[in-house]
Parts: C-alpha cells; structure tokens; sequence
C-alpha cells in the first residue's frame, strides 16, 4: 500500500472538512486548485495540507496544484465513502426522531432503516416513514437487514446496555450521542457526539471574551 | 490572575470530560481522588492530568489528590456554567425541535427560550411549550429578552445570514449545526457542531477495520 501504517486521529479529523470544502469547489464548477488557495479557503497551512495529503499517498503535481475532482473522489474512498451503510436508530426520542429525518446523512451513503425503542407505545409506529421496532427484536433485525452503524440516542444509563446488545448483533460501529463513555471491543468503532460538552466549549469562551472585555474597559478608565 | 494567559484550545476541549467524569464521581459519594486514580478513569495520563489542571492554578495537593466536589466546582466556574446563558434555536426544523425539547441543556444552565423561524406557517405555534417566532422579529426578541446564544439549525445556504443577524442584535456566541463555515467578528465566539464530519470519521475507521480484518484473513490463508 502506498501510504503510512498509521495515521493519526487528528489528520483523521480533518479530512472531512477537506472534503467539504472540495465538494463546494467542485460544486462551483472549480477544477484545479493550488495548496496556497485550499489554504486560504481552508484555514490550515499550504505546508500542513500537502503534509496531510501525503499520508495517503500524496495527490498533487508540481505546478498544477490538484485536481478538484479527483482529489474529491480520493477522499471519498479514504473516508469509505463509497458504499453505503445502513444504521439504525436505537432511542426514538426527540433526537433519534431528529436525526432518522435528516435527509443529508442518506445524501452521503448513511441509510436510516429503523428505530428501535423499548417504549411499548411507540413501538409499531412510524416515525418520518421509518418503523420504531421493539428493542427486544434488535439483534434480529440487525442480522437480517446487514445493519452495519447503531446511533444511540438513548438516556446515559441505558447506552452501554444499547451498545453491548449492538455489539453482539454484529454490528462495525456505533455513533453515540449518549453523554457517557462506552465500552466496546477493538474490532467495533465508537465515534461519540458530545453535544454538552460542545456546549461548554462555547461557554468557556463566551466567558473569556467577557473577561477580556472587562479588562479592556478597566484599562480604558484608568 | 493566576493562570496562564492563553490555554490552547485542546486542553479546552478537554475540560468538559474532566467535569463529566468528576460529576459522576460526587454523585457516587467519592469526596477525593488521586491523578492516578483518575488518570485510570478517563483514559489520559496522569501527568497530562496535572498539567492540563496547573493551566489554571493547580488543585491538588501532594499526598492527598483532588478533593472531587471543590475541583468540579472550579471546572464549572472555569469552563462559565456558574451563571444562565438564555438561547434562541433559529430553524424549527427537526434538528431545532430535538434541541429545544433537550432537557439537558437546562439542566447545565443553558436556557432555550424560543425558536425563530421564516415559514408563517410554523411561526406563532408552540414546540414543546416553546414559542416559535417569526425571523424578523429575532433581533428585537434577542435584545428584549437578554439572549447570550443563538443556535443555527437552519440549511446550510441562510446559516450566513442567520449569523449575521445573530451578531447585529448582539449575541454572545453562535453554535452551528449548519455544515459550513461561518464568518463572525472576533469578539462573537462560534462553536461548530459537524455531524456529518462526525459520521465520516466514524465511515473511516470502520474501513479500516474491514482492511485489517481481510489482511488478517490472507495471512492465516497463506
């Protein structure tokens, strides 16, 4: 293979927002572009995009730059992009509802096929065209459906149950927006969602530049 | 103050996970612990421990650890969530309805008090006990009713504008649900949530996995 053993996670990380960005370029009808132009666009260094690039390979020519498209596919093959997957939803409360209605993972390969609840009363219904199915027929349902991504929505105290039922029915990875930290095996991936502690991020800085402001006032009126 | 002046955004991002894990310990009764004993706990190394704490003047004492109530209630102040940040959700979408009907950002002190939205069809109505409110009144609602923080859940095409609307009536910080980069000035702190940049993460490694497993399959074939 023409790349490293290992990547890093914090390359990892970014390349979806190269991808995003690629796919606006491409969508403007843009075919080549340089390292310094995605680096003004992007907000990274020319020198930290070839670098990243080249841990799979490397894509660009001297004096060309690189080809939207192309780079755009290769990306999406790197990302497994080019398949779909199917995942089901397991907690059908506001975001399990939320998310199995959001038309742009289906847009990008991810295929909502259910929800699953233990909530007798919404079990058998359908939520945005999709059947919330009884957490007990799980397991089934994702052997029969080839299910290969469970989304946890479920309160905290029910997520590493969701996920140890998951990992038993086969499943490859697990999205969890649960606040809690799961434990999986090795060969399953877990990608976490913190939302609240996105939350305490932006409070973190919100207070900061409050501080900041405060300061400046008081030098101001010295 | 004693702290340094400027602590790098990943030991930021960090935080959140310190303050979950600590609440999890006083709810547990656990009055004191050590670096190591947490270290074993969240995953990072105890010496990572002690110097992402010494950023901000350093809590523990040697021989004794961290008093788990006093250090929960540092984090909190450090990180702004000893005070009510009040929030506007703009989109009442799928997405908007999810977060506005969240119980858990109330319970950390983040306050939804509506939604905006253009459709007239939605405007007026109540989502869970939550008025939505037409667009063009966002920005009188956003200086009457003291809103810190506006929530963009809308397309990726209006998030823009939406933005600068949020920045002319003065909020504090945005936080972005919308795939795309959004430009505010310098004192408006933005925090992006990036599901999709989430998803692709979580597609990649489970593409690893699969090569791993199908070259782990050839060598025992051989």
């Amino acid at each position: 293979m023409d790349r490293k053993d290992k990547v890093s996670t914090t390359v990892i990380r970014r390349l979806p927002k190269y991808h995003r960005y690629l796919e606006e370029l491409h969508e403007k009808g843009v075919e080549r572009i340089s390292s310094n132009e995605l680096s003004q666009l992007i907000g990274f260094t020319a020198s930290q995009i070839r670098q990243d690039l080249n841990n799979f390979g490397g894509f660009g020519q001297q004096g060309y730059g690189y080809n939207v498209k192309d780079l755009q596919n290769e990306l999406s093959k790197i990302l497994g992009l080019n398949r779909v997957y199917n995942a089901v939803v397991i907690g059908a409360g506001n975001l399990g509802q939320a998310l199995s209605n959001y038309k742009g993972f289906e847009d990008v390969g991810f295929k909502i096929l259910a929800l699953a609840d233990v909530d007798k009363e919404v079990v058998g219904t359908e939520i945005h065209d999709k059947k919330v199915i009884d957490f007990d027929d799980l397991k089934s349902f994702i052997k029969e459906q080839d299910v290969h991504i469970g989304i946890i929505t479920v309160p905290k105290e029910q997520a590493q149950k969701v996920a140890d039922t998951l990992v038993e029915s086969g499943v490859k990875g697990i999205w969890n927006f649960a606040p809690v930290d799961i434990e999986v095996p090795n060969h399953v991936i877990i990608e976490n969602v913190r939302l609240n502690d996105s939350l305490f991020v932006l409070s973190y800085f919100i207070k900061e530049e409050e501080l900041r402001q405060e300061m400046e006032r008081r030098q101001k009126n010295k």
